[in-house]
């Protein structure tokens, strides 16, 4: 398998009854996920995906991805949630977190309407100046209020810069398939429309055209992402696969009192890629009283920040560690005459010789400090593997959500705050809360 | 005062006599920062670095990087933890997060030597082909493994750009006032020097020469800076100030078992400073088995992230928010004749108002959700406020740091990773140690 599991370090804290306890009920979850028979079955469109995606309209993305190559500068890409995360996660993971400086030839790459932040955008639009860009707004309902917002700014952009009919080259629609007001008014101005499946959920979508749009504008092979997708799908669906075993070690942490899973990766381009990962996770698990809170670190870089707490302070965590066997670029460590710094005895040696002995040394110190390590690794970073991982997770993270007893693929609790900001900012029709939120405010 | 809190969507979750019982206490705590008389009391110089700075220094700070403005186009700083967090936090704080690329008339700047990741400085590297550039590496001892990797590198490729005499314009370095080799190499390569004083440890360091040149160099007025710090030291000792409340009630939270802080602001700029929050709060207070665990998130982004855990999952945190009052930017909501996505009600209103209610909404609803809030709020982003704030951090966390009854200036727990790296890379001193962790991995 592409994506492999160690337990090794967990053994210090669960004994091997402990996971044979599990095996009942892991069975019994990852059931669920393959008959499509647990809560929120509407919502398992992502399982057989890899196969069944619309083969027709993946060649119409690469289509739109080649021209939207050639005509820009800067691609927008406006959603907020599930509508950014996966392809923002596979976009720097795959062309590293620098890839709008490092001189790519693909155009920059920048999200937006994933916040109300005037800087922000402010910003943005200064950088827009003088380029050319192209926008692709993604929402199911075109009426969520950060990209609604984004999207009437930078639709004014482009139609006063290229014209309505330019403007169908410069803005491309991704939304419900028939429903909504976004995929009304693209039908009427003529923009080129993708679709956002009824039965996936945001934060599964990003093999949908939701991600595939921004990632395949970045130059991302699709069919390599959908190959390791495809694997995935296969061998992880057998029993006591490394998917399930990661789904039951952390259900049996969390029992235990662990109440925070701490994803650490040792590569900086994985950064946006835990961001997907902490939606994921916590969307689907944090709800009814329950779920692990999902936080993530970057090391080496964090263990001069957070490591002192997960060294010695509350053990209320566990760690999930993501290697990266094969370094996407390396450097040769040069000899200093001097020896300066002291560390000849590193020269000649790769930069990333160094760094898996820091994720070494890492495990066995967290381990002694009494944090359980779970370790994944993926054997490189590519198409294949990030499709192989992202199936991984995702079909984790149902199996896991089964098992921990909730609904993993609803977010009831992301309405509450809308509905209060709507009442505070006077939306027809919430009048009434509107007084009684003021009277609850300083 | 600058930083003003808001206990009241607190009072649910603690009753006025709770705070009442801590009085003792957090005068007890407060007490031992101000006569330094506690754990780690030689780590307190930047209590009082607000007046006693080194003024010379500072000149010497300004000087340089007036001279660096002028000749580079990009500026590396080299530095770990405390040795870059805080520069970047007030970086991306006054400059934005886009500082790169807005086309400012300041030298870009990118932070190195906080990794080992070698894609990263694979790319930094790219970045920096055919730029004239300028180094500050920041190290006390010279020798913490990932920034000494990047000076080999980068003052590599400045000797080779400028040869030895040209470097001298090129090198600057922050480290001991005396000892340690990278003073030595300093003085005898005649490059100019700063200090990093013995008694500030990295995290409290943002307002030593650590912080000060990049942050000059990114054209921030210091004066500023202190000015805010001095108020704040003045203000900020006085009994019942905010810092002092912030200390008691994240204490009482911790007692009453929540176990993560979750710090939220509703600005994408304020990012990084949650990162350098981050340091200072774990590494103060997560050791003896003890302290909050300290995360952050950026609202509204993921209110469509972890929000759904924050409203409806495990019952584990609370949320201390960050609000700016003031804009450093604006825009106002256009109409849209049709309009198409409903938000017509807001049109003619700033952006920024829509997050105000935003910010307001999400209190009320986290609140209603079970979550205690501690309000903190500042009047607008400018160099007097951020000094502010950095120190009411510091203090506050001081204080708190003694009411939880640890040192909060020490942090023992990061050697444990560095010695077994040490020892599985084959540093002469180690090899006894190398064998037994071979045992232990996999």
């Amino acid at each position: 398998m592409s994506v492999s599991l160690s337990a090794k370090h967990t053994e210090a804290f669960i004994a091997p009854h402990e996971l044979e306890g599990m095996t009942a009920q892991l069975s019994a979850a990852a059931e669920l996920v393959q008959t499509k028979s647990g809560l929120g079955n509407d919502f398992l469109g992502w399982v057989d995906l890899p196969v069944d995606y619309d083969k027709d309209e993946v060649c119409r993305i690469k289509a739109a991805a080649e021209r939207i190559r050639k005509n820009c500068d800067i691609f927008i890409c406006i959603g907020i949630g599930g509508s950014y995360l996966g392809a923002r996660a596979v976009i720097e993971l795959l062309k590293g977190p620098m890839h709008n400086t490092t001189g790519s030839t693909t155009p920059q790459i920048y999200f937006a309407g994933n916040n109300i932040d005037s800087e922000y955008l402010t910003n943005l639009l200064a950088i827009c100046e003088g380029k050319d860009i192209t926008v692709n707004v993604i929402s199911k309902s075109g009426t969520t209020t950060e990209p609604a917002i984004a999207f009437r700014v930078f639709s004014e952009l482009v139609r006063n810069k290229y014209g309505a009919e330019g403007a169908k080259d410069h803005i491309f629609v991704t939304t419900d398939r028939q429903k909504g007001t976004l995929k009304a008014l693209a039908d009427k101005e003529g923009y080129e429309t993708f679709v956002v499946p009824d039965d996936i959920g945001g934060r599964f979508s990003v093999l949908t055209a939701v991600g595939l749009l921004p990632i395949a504008v970045a130059g991302i092979d699709l069919d390599g992402l959908f190959a390791g997708a495809q694997a995935a799908r296969k061998e992880l669906s057998l029993p006591g696969n490394d998917c399930y075993r990661y789904a039951a070690l952390r259900n049996i942490l969390y029992r235990k009192g662990k109440s925070i899973e701490l994803l650490a990766s040792f590569s900086t381009a994985f950064g946006q890629f835990s961001e997907w990962w902490k939606q994921l996770y916590g969307e689907s698990e944090g709800k009814d009283g329950k779920g692990l809170f999902p936080a993530s670190v970057t090391y080496s870089t964090d263990l001069h920040s957070l490591g002192q707490f997960v060294q010695q302070g509350s053990r209320n965590l566990f760690e999930t560690m993501l290697w990266i066997e094969k370094p996407v670029a390396d450097l040769t460590i040069g000899i200093d005459p001097e020896n300066t710094d002291g560390l000849n005895f590193l020269a000649g040696k790769q930069v990333s010789e160094v760094n898996l002995a820091a994720f070494r040394g890492t495990v066995l110190a967290h381990n002694e400090g009494g944090v359980p390590c779970i370790l994944l690794s993926i054997p490189a970073v590519n198409e294949y593997e990030v499709g192989y991982l992202i199936y991984f997770f995702e079909k984790a993270c149902a199996v896991s959500g089964y098992m921990l007893g909730v609904n993993p693929f609803d977010q009831p609790g992301v309405e509450a705050y809308k509905k209060n900001m709507f009442a505070l900012l006077g939306k027809p029709g919430f009048e009434d809360r509107q007084q009684e939120l003021l009277a609850k405010l300083d």
